[in-house]
């Protein structure tokens, strides 16, 4: 984006945030720039706000000038919600950094946005609490930009995602108001909800400077079972069989064999050669109760032809037991530099049906194709590898990613689970949803943000 | 209201819905005019559509006639949402009433909007599938209706409200565009979250004709334990310490002196007259876990000054337990033939300071109030009691429900925890909410529905 900002804004800015706190140098610039992704869209600056007001009062001026505003929260996404892909500036929420309350009683945390997940996981747990909402990315997220996207992860079959953990929110509209939806209470039907709406929009609505977030009681303990299956099918089976026995698990991770062959390959785990699939199962809750569901784990697991069963007994074995599923995205890297990343869904018994026409699709592409991810809410990680200086691959693989997509949605599915739909995604939208849905949803944006300046060029093809 | 609907429009309904399924005579209309507050609103006419196309043809007639429309479920709201009060048309949607799909294995139902709660709960039970959102009025209530409404109920604490239940709506939205939002799976991050939105919108944004929810597995067990407090402060007190011992029972009911005596002098339940408070703490789960779980609720409820505490042991003595709290609202009724019925919520630790006031509150406009509630999600039911009769006693109990509204948002709560606002707590809305916020969802209802058809005087204090 060649745009100069005037000398005025800039002085605006500053009187705003003070000095110290707006960026304007290419070289500090860069860091703001990408995401996961690592594509690179410089911001002409970057405020770095510390409270509330000023974020409006840069919503305020940012909608004066006609400015694009990006808000950034751990920068750790992989779909650049929260890259300025048209320049502009970027709101960086890293100063808004305080949990201001952890309240036992009554099983709620205030936070800022710019908490990162594992921060506020550990004070809670400190508390004896529970933030469930465990994104892959929780090290580094921001709690804000977890709302923003409603982030996910393994726990959703029990937990649910992030949007069912946020009572309530401390919202500045795009034109610099300060709104409060929700609040301290998990009912609360006062107007309509608006902590619904902001959850998953992507930055596009509103930028968070405040959440309330659920909390549950810590649970005594977990526990982990793994087993090896001979096919993908046998490995889905055992899913609704967990259901007859009353059984939630709080994580059923999936790994394919590609994905198998990889982590063997790179690492020697020592998996035997006839493993098709790779299931970890979690269950936590009261101690008794969880060595009990363990073992329920385990003879469901067996009695469905999984072979090389687990349990784990001690935390060492639990950790060894995870080793293989973390050891993933490093072992997958040898197959290519560019890894495309999709996050597609199905209800989770077409599992075997879409790693079935995704394996197709990569062998009539010829791009390898590595599927992991989450059997208990079927959310399966499509990872296309390639190099990514070869053009012809890359091409190949973005039409691999096209026709999952369409295999997703054809199972009952759709094409993002948890990482949004963002610029990468954008083109796709129209695959998802029918052109009335679109145009109800740009009807709200263009309510909210008239000069559509908050996260121009996200989740729309265009931005009217 | 006096507006006499074109005969031109009569015809043009009777063509989309068919004679047979248009209402236009005074006497049965009346059954479509109100809700549980028994307020008579007469509509214009009654159109019953059977199918989504039916339902966007009626909305694009309305929306060209400017005829205001107001969708109806079971009709048993509390705050006015289903009855027309501006006239015009009364959508019913009774005849929409299948359940298409109760799928096993993903853990989900499809269903049209006039299917009943209580009907939906037997089939998934029947099925071995649980779901949990348990209004009050179950029987009667359609899934429709909850939605728009966010039903909650005393499940809360464990399950959460309906929105958390909702995986996927279709919706007609004001001007007649058929739109879907969500799908078949707990992850779903494509475009705004529009179930999010229309959820505890009180049908001002859209008619929903199908909905997809989410089910869980069908606990094994459920028991219940009683126990009587000699106060408020110490029966609330114990809360907190079910989050000590990782327990989160499904529901916890609280009655105050002012219910037990009237169920006693109604009924002689024999309840002693040192008790100033009565709980019930339901658990559930797997069999063996219940059992350990109501043992360990016992001993809390004993150690923090619970006394006359019963553990039912049978499915009978379960039943006994829960006839106290099921026969308040007849007892209640001696006390007066208004009922003002009030559902605030507050942070859960609050509740005694909320009970107290109320209590002076009550004792300074010399009215008889009663407390019972949802002691596990700090949901309150705050029941003036007088003469409809009286007008100036009328006229005190609509002052000391404005207290109350203002008590609880002072101990950080709000004015609606699951009736919503309808026309009843429409004039209070902005004592909760900012003006910026209010005019927030305002944009939103205008660019969903330029012409504010869709259910007229609700919510907001006025339609612009």
């Amino acid at each position: 984006m060649e745009r100069a900002i005037e000398k005025e804004i800039i002085t605006r800015l500053c009187e705003i945030v003070g000095e110290d706190h707006v960026i304007t140098e290419g070289e500090r610039l860069a860091p703001y720039g990408q995401d996961a992704l690592g594509e690179l869209f410089l911001p002409d600056l970057v405020v770095l706000p510390r409270t509330t007001e000023e974020v409006a009062a840069i919503m305020k001026l940012a909608n004066e000038k006609l400015l694009p505003v990006t808000a950034r929260g751990g920068g750790v996404g992989y779909t650049g919600g929260a890259v300025p892909i048209k320049g502009g500036l970027v709101l960086s929420t890293e100063r808004m950094n305080r949990i201001k309350e952890i309240n036992f009683d009554d099983l709620y945390a205030v936070v800022e946005p710019g908490v990162r997940t594992y921060e506020l996981q550990c004070a809670v747990e400190a508390r004896g609490l529970f933030y469930p909402p465990d994104p892959a990315s929780f090290r580094e997220s921001f709690i804000g930009g977890n709302i923003a996207e409603n982030a996910g992860g393994p726990r959703s079959i029990k937990y649910g995602v992030t949007k069912h953990y946020v009572l309530g929110l401390e919202i500045v509209t795009p034109t610099g108001e300060v709104i409060r939806a929700g609040g301290r209470t998990t009912k609360n039907v006062v107007g309509f909800d608006l902590v619904g709406l902001i959850c998953g929009s992507e930055g596009l609505l509103g930028i968070i400077t405040e959440a309330i977030l659920r909390l549950l009681p810590l649970p005594e303990a977990r526990r982990t079972v793994r087993a090896l299956f001979r096919t993908m099918r046998e490995a889905c089976a055992c899913v609704p069989q967990f259901v007859r026995a009353a059984l939630v698990p709080a994580a059923i991770e999936v790994m394919d064999r590609h994905s198998i062959r990889a982590v063997n390959d790179a690492f020697s785990f020592g998996i035997p050669d006839e493993a098709e699939a790779l299931l970890l199962v979690e269950v936590d809750g009261n101690r008794d109760e969880v060595e009990r569901e363990a073992r329920m784990v385990e003879r469901i697991l067996r009695e469905s032809g999984g072979f090389d069963v687990r349990r784990a007994e001690t935390a060492e074995e639990e950790r060894e037991l995870w080793e293989v599923r973390r050891a993933l995205s490093d072992a997958i890297k040898r197959y290519g530099t560019l890894k495309l990343n999709n996050d597609v869904v199905v209800p989770r018994s077409r599992i075997p049906e879409l790693i079935e026409r995704v394996e197709q699709i990569a062998q009539r592409y010829e791009i390898f194709v590595v599927n992991f991810g989450h059997a208990g809410d079927g959310n399966i990680h499509v990872n296309f590898m390639c190099d990514g200086d070869d053009r012809e691959a890359v091409r190949r693989a973005r039409e691999a990613v096209r026709e999952t997509f369409a295999a997703a949605l054809e199972l009952g599915g759709t094409i993002s689970a948890e990482h949004g739909i963002g610029y990468t995604k954008a083109p796709y939208l129209r695959m998802a949803l029918s052109e009335p849905t679109i145009e109800t949803m740009k009807r709200i944006k263009r309510a909210l943000d008239p000069n559509w300046i908050l996260n121009p060029g996200k989740m729309f093809s265009d931005d009217r």
